[in-house]
C-alpha cells in the first residue's frame, strides 16, 4: 500500500522529468527562435514542482514505512522494492540537504552566467567571465556545505563528484586518472610524434560531403544498431546530445559539417551508445528513478565504446567503406581500408578538447581535474585560472594557448556551474576499455561479429550486464558482476596501444582495393 | 501581493500546460512510435498536476482577496488584473464543481473507448462502440449535473458547450445553426445542381504532386503570412493541427497527398489561421489563463477566414497560380486563373465530413448538433444512432450512407467523449463572415492589398480586434467592438452566394494565360 503510494508518487514525477527531458530535446532540434524565453520559464517550472513534489516528508515517511518491512540484508539487484527504497531514501536526503533559497539562487545565477559565458568566450575576454565564476564557486561551495556529514563525504570536491558520478570519492578519482596519465604519456608521445599534423597523405574523412547522403548513411548506420524497432529518431543539432523521453523513446542527434564526414559519423555513432543505454533499461522500472541511470561515467562509456571500440575499430570500417563507396564515389573509390582505419584514429595534440581525438582527449580531461581540485582546495585563486590553464596545456600538449576563448573559456561547463562533471569523460574510456575487455572474453568472435555486421551480440551484452540494472546496481556493483573487477586503467592504454600501428601508417597506399 | 502569488500559481500551472502542448504536438508528429505509452502516462500525469494545483484552496482564497480591492463596475478589457480575476474565478468555480474520481472516470472511459472506435471503425461495426458510448453518455450527464444552479445553465446541453464556446447557451447555438440551415438549403440546390462530382473537366488540384515540392510552396506561402519572425515551425502529420508550446512558438502542421494538393494547400493555411490567431494574443498576457484563447468559434472563425475568405478567394489564388505553375508547370501551365478558382471553390455532397467543401461542411455540423440534442434531451436512444444519422444524410445531402464506417462512426468526438464540440466549427464560419465583413469595411482595398501579396494589413486588423484580447473578451464583447454586431448567419451566407458563378464555371478553359 505505502510502497504503491509510493510508486505513484514517483511516477509521477518520472513523467514530469520526462516532459522536461522532451522540452530540452525540442529546444535544441526544433524550437523556432523566438520561444526560448517560454521555453526556460517552462524548464524552471517543471524543475520547482518536481523538486517541492519529491522533497515531500510525506516521501521520507513512505519510505521509513517501507524499509521497515524490508530484509536490511538484501542483495542489491535482488528485490525492485528494496533498490528502489534504497536509492530513492539516499536521493530524497541529499535533495532535502539543500534549501530551496540556495537552489533557486543556483538556478539564476549559472543561467545569467552561462550568457555572460558565451559573451566572454565570443570576446576572448576572461575578465568578464571571472566575477560570474567566482559566484558560481562560492555557490558550489555553499552546496558542498549542505553535506556535511553525509555518508563519508570528506574532501570539498566530493559532494560535486557525487552528482555526476555516485558514490565516486575524490581520492579514487583522483588514483584513477594519475595513473591515466601516467600511461598515457609515451602512448600521446608515440602517436603524434614526428606528426606535422596536416601530413600523412591528407584525411580522407575532410572534403565535401553533401548533407543528405550524410543523413543517409547515418541513419542506415544507426538502423543497424540493436535498437527496438520503431523507439529512436535521429535529429540534427548543434551540439549532438542523446536523451529518452520514455521507454520506447530514445532521441539521438548528430551534427553534420559538409566538409568533415566523421563529425556526423562518429557522433551519431557515440550518441547511439548513450541511447542504447537508455533503451535497455528493464522495462519493469518504467516510471522509477532506477529507470534513469545516473552515473555518467558509465553512461560515457556506452558512448565511448560504441564510437570508439567499435566504430573506429578496423571490422567495422572495413564493413562501411562500401557504403561510403556507395555515397561519395570520387572520395572513397581511392581509399582502402588501411587509410580509412588511419583517418579515423588520427591523434594529433590540439587545443580544443571537444575537436581531440581518444587518446589527447585525455589529457583535456586530466588539466580540467586538475584545476577544479585545486579550486576547491582552495589552492587555486580563480584570477589565476588562465595563466594554470595555459600552463598545463604547455606541460601536458605542448601547445601555446594564443588565446582565452581557445583556452579556459572553450567549454561551458564551468559558467554553468558544472563543477565535477569533466572527470566522468575520462573514467568513461576508463569503464569502456574494462567492458570492452570482459565482453570480448565472453564473445571470443566478437571482432568477426562486427565485421559481418551482427552487432545483436554486443549490444545483448551489454544490455545484460549494463544497461537492464538501470540504477538498482552501483557503478562499482556493475562492473564487477560484468568480470571487469575494480577500476583499472590498463584496458584502456592497452586499446591504446594496440590502435598504434593503425595511427601510424605514414605512407599513403594510392591502389584502391576491389570494390 | 495576493495578485503577484495568483500569478506566480497561474503561471506554474500554465507553463506545466504548454508543456503537455509539446508533448501532444510531438506525439502527433516526431515521437518514435513505441514511445506512445509512456507518452500517455505523462499527459495524464501533466493533467493531473495542473488539475490539482488549479483547484487548490489557495487559489480561490486568492481570488477572493484581490475581488475585494477591484472596482465591481470595472468594463472587460479595462484591466488586466480584473479580467484575470474574473475569468479565474469562473474556471475555478467550474473546475471545482466537478469531483476528481468523475473526471478519472471520465479520463480512463473516454481513453478505452477511444481505442474501441478505432477498431469499431475498421470494422463497421456500431454495435461494438455502443456501449462504450453509452458509457461516455452516461458520465457526460453526469458531468453536466454537476453544474446546476451554474449561472443560467438551463439546459442539460449547456454545460458541454460550454466547455468549448464559453458562455454560449443551447437556445442561442440552436437559433444560429437553424437559421444557417434555412439559408443553406438553396444554396447548396444551385452549387450541385447537375454537378456529377466528376465533371467539370477535372480537378486541376488533383494529379501527382511531388511531396517535397509541395512542402517548398507551403513554406513559402506560410512565410508570406503575417507571423512574427521566427516564432513557428510546419510539420508534416495525419491529421493537421496547429498549437501553440509559448509565446513565441507556434506549431503549425499540414498533410501532404501526392494525388491531393488541395489537401497540403488548404490544410496548412487553415491551421496557420489557428496559429495567427495563437501568435497574436498580446505578449503582457503571457504566463496567465487569459493567453489561451478557449472560444473554439472564434478560434475556427480565424482559421476558417484565412482558409476560405482569402485562400480560395480569386485574389489570393491569382496571386498563385504563377507559383503552382513553377513548381508543378505541366499541371498548371495549362491551367487560368478561372479554373484553379473555380477547383479551389468546388462544391459537392458527400458523407465524409472533414473532406467536405466550404459550403456542405456546414450540413454535415448541423446533422450532428440535431442528433447530440436529440441524445441528451434524451429523444434519442443511442442504439437508434445510425438509423437516425442515415435518415439526416438522405434529408440533407441526398446520400445514401453504405456503412456506419462512413457514417456515425466516422468522427472520433463522440468515442472521446466530447459532445458539445461540432456545432463550434459552424459557429466559426458564422463568426468568420462576420469578421470578414467588418474588416472588409475597415480595409477597403482588403482584395487589391490581398492579390498584391500583402496580408499585413488584415493581419494587423484580426491581431487588433480578435487576438491581443486573448480571454479579456468574451467572443460576443469582440465581435461587438469589432464591429460586427451580435451573431449573424448572413454574412456567411452572402459570402457563400458569391461564390456561387466562381463554382458554376462549366467548360474547361484550354488558354492557358501569359506566365
Amino acid at each position: 500500500m505505502s510502497y504503491d503510494e509510493l510508486r505513484e508518487r514517483l511516477g509521477r514525477i518520472h513523467d514530469l522529468s520526462r516532459a522536461a527531458s522532451l522540452l530540452a530535446w525540442d529546444e535544441r532540434t526544433m524550437m523556432p527562435e523566438a520561444g526560448a524565453e517560454s521555453r526556460s520559464e517552462q524548464l524552471a517550472t517543471l524543475a520547482r514542482v518536481r523538486h517541492e513534489m519529491f522533497t515531500d516528508e510525506e516521501i521520507g515517511r513512505l519510505i521509513e514505512e517501507i524499509r521497515a518491512g524490508l530484509d536490511p540484508d538484501a542483495e542489491p539487484g535482488s528485490s525492485i522494492e528494496a533498490d528502489l527504497v534504497r536509492v530513492v531514501a539516499r536521493d530524497w536526503e541529499k535533495a532535502r540537504r539543500v534549501p530551496a533559497e540556495l537552489r533557486a539562487e543556483l538556478a539564476r545565477t549559472t543561467s545569467v552566467s552561462e550568457h555572460a559565458w558565451v559573451k566572454a568566450k565570443r570576446e576572448s575576454d576572461f575578465g568578464a567571465l571571472l566575477p560570474h565564476l567566482e559566484k558560481n564557486v562560492e555557490l558550489t561551495r555553499r552546496y558542498a556545505d549542505c553535506f556535511e556529514g553525509f555518508e563519508d563525504f570528506s574532501h570539498p570536491y566530493d559532494p560535486l563528484l557525487d552528482e555526476y558520478e555516485p558514490g565516486m570519492s575524490t581520492e579514487e578519482m583522483r588514483r584513477v586518472l594519475a595513473e591515466l596519465r601516467e600511461g598515457l604519456v609515451p602512448i600521446v608521445r608515440e602517436a603524434t610524434d614526428g606528426d606535422s599534423g596536416e601530413g600523412n597523405g591528407g584525411d580522407c574523412l575532410r572534403g565535401n560531403f553533401r548533407e543528405a547522403a550524410q543523413r543517409e548513411l547515418v541513419g542506415e548506420l544507426i538502423s543497424e544498431l540493436p535498437f527496438p524497432e520503431g523507439s529512436w529518431r535521429l535529429d540534427p543539432t548543434e551540439h549532438p546530445f542523446a536523451i529518452s523521453i520514455g521507454h520506447g523513446d530514445v532521441r539521438l542527434t548528430t551534427r553534420y559539417e559538409e566538409s568533415n564526414l566523421g563529425m556526423a559519423l562518429f557522433s551519431a555513432l557515440h550518441e547511439s551508445g548513450h541511447g542504447l543505454y537508455e533503451a535497455g533499461v528493464a522495462p519493469e522500472l518504467a516510471r522509477t528513478p532506477l529507470a534513469k541511470p545516473r552515473s555518467l561515467g558509465l553512461h560515457e562509456s556506452q558512448s565511448r565504446l560504441w564510437e570508439n571500440w567499435v566504430a573506429r575499430g578496423r571490422p567495422y570500417l572495413e564493413r562501411l567503406l562500401p557504403k561510403l563507396r556507395e555515397r561519395f564515389p570520387e572520395t572513397f573509390e581511392p581509399v582502402d581500408a588501411e587509410r580509412l582505419v588511419r583517418d579515423s584514429n588520427r591523434v594529433e595534440r590540439s587545443l580544443i578538447r571537444i575537436e581531440a581525438d581518444e587518446v589527447t582527449y585525455n589529457l583535456h580531461i586530466l588539466i580540467r581535474f586538475e584545476l577544479e581540485l585545486e579550486i576547491f582546495e582552495g589552492r587555486l585563486a580563480l584570477a589565476e585560472l588562465p595563466e594554470a590553464w595555459n600552463e598545463r596545456y604547455r606541460d601536458y600538449l605542448g601547445l601555446e594557448v594564443p588565446d582565452d576563448a581557445h583556452g579556459v573559456l572553450q567549454d561551458v561547463h564551468w559558467a554553468a556551474g558544472a563543477f565535477g562533471y569533466f572527470p566522468t569523460y575520462s573514467l568513461g574510456n576508463v569503464i569502456a576499455g574494462q567492458l570492452w575487455r570482459a565482453a570480448a572474453a565472453d564473445i571470443p568472435d566478437i571482432e568477426e561479429r562486427i565485421g559481418a555486421g551482427d552487432l545483436a551480440a554486443l549490444g545483448e551484452w551489454l544490455r545484460d550486464r549494463v544497461h537492464r540494472h538501470g540504477r538498482r546496481l552501483s557503478p562499482a556493483e556493475i562492473l564487477e558482476r560484468a568480470g571487469c573487477g575494480t577500476l583499472s586503467v590498463e584496458p584502456l592504454l592497452d586499446h591504446l596501444r594496440e590502435r598504434l600501428p593503425a595511427r601510424s601508417i605514414q605512407e599513403r597506399r594510392a591502389k584502391p582495393e576491389a570494390t
